[in-house]
Order: C-alpha cells, then structure tokens, then sequence
C-alpha cells in the first residue's frame, strides 16, 4: 500500500493500515522531516523522496495531498501504478478529479467525513476514521470490479462505511452542506460589520463624507458597536473567515455547484422575499412550517450528529457561572446519558444562559430532563 | 406604573418595578387566569380586565402585547393615560410603530434584548433585565424631555442599559443580526432536504417521473440520506423553522428591513459567486480575508455575548463520552475561569469531538489553554 502526502490523514490512513489490515505501507512527501517523522511514528514502513518509489509494487494507492496539487500527484500515481492498483484520494471534493481521471478506470474517487482540528503527521490516529462515512466516487468499469471490493474491504477494516455516491452528487451535498453556510457567513459577517459605525468609516475610507443624505436618519444613530444578540447570527458566522488557504481551494475545486447551490439559495430567497413584500402572512407561515418540517426530517437523518431518527432537543435556563456546565454534564454522565451536542447561549452581561442539549433518544432524554430538574434547573423539549 | 399584557416580558418588568423601585404597578391582561396568577406572583399591585383601568393615573405604561395586537393596544393605552405619562413597548421591531405613533410625543419604543425559553408569567423575574441592553427609540420632541429621562431612570433600577437608537437603525440591525439569520436557516434546510432521495419524492410529489433525464448523473447516486458533515451547517440551520405564531408576526412586523437586508445579502452573494465563476483564487482570498477580519471586528464588539474587545477561542479535541464536558468545565470552574460560550461538535459516530470554548480576557484564556492541555486534551486557539 503507498499513501502520497503523509499529514493528518494520510498518516492515519498508514497507521489504520498498519495496524488493522497488516498491509506494507509505503509512503512519499516532499518534506523530509514529515518523512522522517513518519517513519519514526510507525505512520510507515518506508519512505520514499518521489511518487514513483512509494507507488512501486502498491496494489491501493491514496493520494492525500493538498486541493492545489492533488490532480497532478493522482496522474503521476497513475502513470507508475501497476496495471492491477487501485489509486484513490481523499480529496473534499470529487468531480474535477473524477473527469481528469475518467479515462483510467484504475481510480476511485474518495472522501472520508473524518479530520480533526490538529494538522500533521503528529496528531494521526489509526482509529480516525472509525464510524465514519467514506464516500467513493467509482468510475464507470470500476463499481463492479475487483479494485473497487479490494479499496471497499480496506476501509471496512479501518473501521470507516464506505458509500458510493455520484461524484457530481457529492458535490452539490458539499456544496450545500458546507460551502455554502461558510459563503453565508462571510456575507453576515460583513453585511453587520456594515451597520456598524466602525464598518461605515471603512466603506467611506478615503472618500469624502456625504453631506446631507437627506433626512431618512440612516447612519445617525448608527450604534458603535453592535449589541450581544441572539444565538441565531452567532452560530451562523461561526465560521466565517475559516482558514483562506484551505478554503481559497476548496471553494475554486467546487466551484460548479457552489454556484449551483448559491443560485438555488438566491431564489429561494427570492420566494420567501414575496411574501414579506405581500405581507402575505398565510405564505410566510407555510414557507416557516415547511422549514420546520425540513430541519426534522435532516434531524432524523442525522444532521445533528445524531444515532438515528429519534435525536431529542432539551432547552434548559441556566445562571452561567463557572460549573453549570460542569454540574449538568456530571448529572447526566453518572447516569449514563450521552450528550451528543451542547451549545451554551449567554445573555448580553453572561449573568444567565440557556444551554440547548442534543440527547440521543427518547428514554436517555427523558432521563436527562429528570436529571437536570432534579438539579433546579427550567428544562423544555427544543 | 401600568404593564400591558402580563407574560414573561411584562411580567418580570411588573416584578422589577415593584422590587426595584417601589412603584405601584397595575396591570391589563385579557385572560383571567393570567390576572390571577399575576397578583398570586406579586407581579401586579391590581390587576384590570381592561387597559383604561390600568392605565389610570400611571407615569409610565409599558405594552408588553404580542406583536399582532401591539399597535392597537398602544393607540388605546395613549388614548387613556395622562398628559404626563410615558408610553412604552418592547416589541423587537421599531420603525411602523414609531411612524404610527410619531404624532403623539408621549410615546418612546422600546425592545430589551433579554428573554428566555420559557414564556408566561410563571416564569417571570425581576432580574431578567440586569446588564440587558434596552433600546429606545424616543420620538423628536421627547428625547430631552422629562418623560424619556423618566424611563431612562426606571430602566437603569431595573438593571438594564438603555440606548437610543433610531428605529430605523434598530430594525436594519435587527433585521441583519437575527431575522435574516433566521430566514437563511429556512432556506438551507429546505434546499439540503431537496438533495436527498426524501426531498426528491416531496417536491416531484403527484407528478410523473422524468424519463431519461439525460447523462449527467442527477439523481442517480442521490443518497437517501444526507451525512453527518461538519458543524457549520448545523450551526446555520439551528433556528429553522422557529415558533410559527412568533416568528411570522416578527418577520411581517420588520419586512421592510428585512427585505432591504435580502437584498444586500443576495448583492454580496453575487460578488463571492462572480470570483468563482471567474476561477479568481486571489479575489476569493481577499474576500475570505475580509470576512476574518469582520468577524474579529465583530467578535470584539461583544456579538459572541464576550465581555469586551479580547474575547478568545480555544478549539479542543476530545473523546465524545459522557463526562467529558464535565471535566474540562470543571477544571476551568475551579480555577474561576468562566466559559463565556461553548459548543460541542462531534464526529458522526460520536465517538470523538471538537470542543470550541470562548473565554473573555487573554490571561483566563491562557490558563484555560494550561489547565485543558493539562488534562491530556489537544487545545488550539482557534
């Protein structure tokens, strides 16, 4: 087995080789300290200075390099695999690679929904990929096939469940799932900062104040700064800004259906911006209730990091000093309940909180609501 | 002092005049039980089936009514109290009932930014509004005069920070900062179910089948399911489809400024989506770097509900079993390090997590750092 580029994945993806499949893991990257480390680590068998040395005698190849340089790395494993290897990526999005590739039915788009917030060969884990879905892209001639059952068994091992899925498919679910509240974010982001007095000094920077706007009171009372709001906006821009050089390729590799999706949100936008402008209060309740009923149906599908289709949402009213926090997760520990999402709300001054829970489970939810009114706390089903 | 419509909002306003200042507070509301509960609660000194009753002799009137009955129980309160008296409201949009009672000096608009999950006047409490901003959009004639520096007053007894602002301002921001969150959660939920298999039936319900769509795959490999991916979706859709009853009254009540705030957002989602198309790597960067910096200005300006200009964030890793939480909560709880914002995001199958803390002031967020790595967990400023 050879893995091209040995940072957290690829180094995760040698230790769960290693370590659960007994494979001979062969690997390459450019930077001879990562190399060494690596073979220091036990990430690999042998390392090796050039594509051609690690992919040698290799029957599964995963490239794991950078979005920039991922295309040429998985031609160059191409071109010196054997006639019987099975090249693979775990690149986040599929379908450029898949059409530079289709000719070779040798490769087999992948995507593993795993990573972790520490980079680099140090922080891989062999059961990183435990439980967690593997798409695969597999090229016409290759579904059926022997190198895909060898790649599918191989993940298998390392604990993952590996799923096929359309390239193009995949990425409109990315794009939707993930491109497209980052895009979101940096639009908020910037659309509050704008309100603000501070974001209307750097519109106007370098320009000359304009004189007499006319007596609409925009700007006039315009605030400093804006207020600590609601949660809604928050976890909203969470992400907003997240690391330009990962996302600058992300957002170009998928960029098709990112535009697909931004589109789409455009006229969807444009629907619910109808029946504002109508004041058409019947549509705006069905559009809501629709949403509503959306958001249960992805709930149930697991969206919230949830083990099925029953994912419960306790809403409990907290004082938020230091212990609340740790106070309901005791509770709920020592009896067994599992906290599958927890998300804390603090008003302006911190002085009080809600902390929304997501429990897996009618019985363990119903458990917990028990528990944390037993401590005296406001608890409601979300 | 008079409190119009007796739930959680007027309730506890009935509870801090009462508590904090001494006032004399009677009380309107159109359900008994409510009246009953309110002088059982000590909320109310008397409680009156109708507004003239409650509103006789008060200096200050506080319509705390739902949005839908809002406006007409201002125009009756103005219609019975006093030449001296000051009507208010804390209804969470500005601008119509500003312009519908501009004629009438007597009247200041108000909104609290305080709240909770749990509504009725059972849940009232005379410290809902310590250290909550409260927004006043006092009417020209009133801003210097005796009646807003009355309310000023009262609110400062109750706790709260009153500032003014235009209404105009107050519902562009509201507009921004909460109700297009709100909408955009609404939109990404509905366009997420539309990609799955589910979504597909639902929206080509009672239609025939398309025969031979063409070859680009769509539909084919459409899972039935969509996956557990990361947080940022999650985040962004957490308020889909809120309370029906409320939300349709707040988005019809602020439409204008929440049609303007479609608008720039659509404007500003055309521009990230004209770098894509052009495949401009360096203009998506630029943008991305815009958009960090937006949010740091913003994370400054206390949106994460921080305490000031240094709020930090620490990104930990953990295993997702129960107790985890509590382990970190209470490492930090001891040490008097105070968790300002926190929120769990676990891999799909639970088994592993990331930890995003948010802690006021760079000397507790170093000791946070200390005491977290101390316990064996990977930390990382975010």
């Amino acid at each position: 087995m050879a893995v091209l580029g040995v940072g957290l994945i690829g180094g995760s993806i040698g230790l769960a080789a290693r370590t659960r499949s007994g494979a001979h893991v062969s690997g390459y990257d450019p930077d001879a300290g990562v190399r060494q480390r690596a073979l220091e680590l036990g990430v690999l068998d042998a390392a090796f200075e050039d594509v051609a040395g690690a992919v040698a005698g290799a029957e599964v190849v995963f490239v794991a390099a950078p979005v920039g340089v991922l295309e040429a790395t998985v031609a160059e494993a191409l071109a010196h695999a054997g006639g019987d290897c099975v090249v693979s990526d775990v690149g986040s999005t599929k379908r450029v690679l898949a059409d530079a590739a289709a000719a070779d039915e040798r490769f087999i788009g992948g995507h593993p929904l795993a990573g972790a917030e520490t980079a680099g060969v140090e922080h891989a884990r062999g059961d990183l990929f435990e439980g967690a879905t593997w798409y695969l892209t597999p090229a016409r001639g290759s579904t059926a096939g022997v190198l895909y059952e060898r790649l599918h068994a191989l993940l298998r091992r390392f604990g993952a469940r590996p799923v096929a899925i359309d390239a193009a498919d995949h990425d409109r679910l990315m794009a939707c799932v993930s491109h497209l509240p980052h895009v979101l974010a940096n639009a908020l982001v910037e659309q509050a900062l704008a309100l603000t007095a501070a974001g209307e000094e750097g519109e106007h920077a370098g320009a000359e104040a304009p004189a007499g706007e006319g007596g609409d009171g925009k700007g006039a009372g315009r605030p400093q700064r804006l207020p600590a709001v609601g949660p809604s906006f928050r976890d909203a821009t969470r992400v907003a800004g997240a690391n330009t050089a990962i996302w600058r390729d992300i957002y170009l590799s998928n960029r098709d259906a990112l535009i697909a999706g931004i589109d789409e949100l455009t006229a969807r936008l444009g629907e619910a911006r109808g029946a504002l402008e109508a004041g058409d209060g019947e549509a705006i309740a069905a559009w809501n209730e629709r949403a509503r009923g959306a958001r249960e149906a992805l709930l149930g599908a697991g969206l919230t990091g949830g083990t099925g289709t029953d994912v419960a949402e306790l809403r409990v009213g907290v004082p938020n000093r230091p212990g609340v926090i740790a106070e309901i997760a005791l509770a709920l520990g020592e009896a067994g309940v599992n906290i599958l999402d927890l998300v804390l709300s603090p008003s302006e001054d911190n002085s009080r909180g809600v902390v929304a829970l997501w429990i897996g489970g009618e019985q363990q939810a119903r458990r917990a609501q028990e528990l944390i009114g037993g401590l005296g706390f406001a608890v409601a089903r979300g």
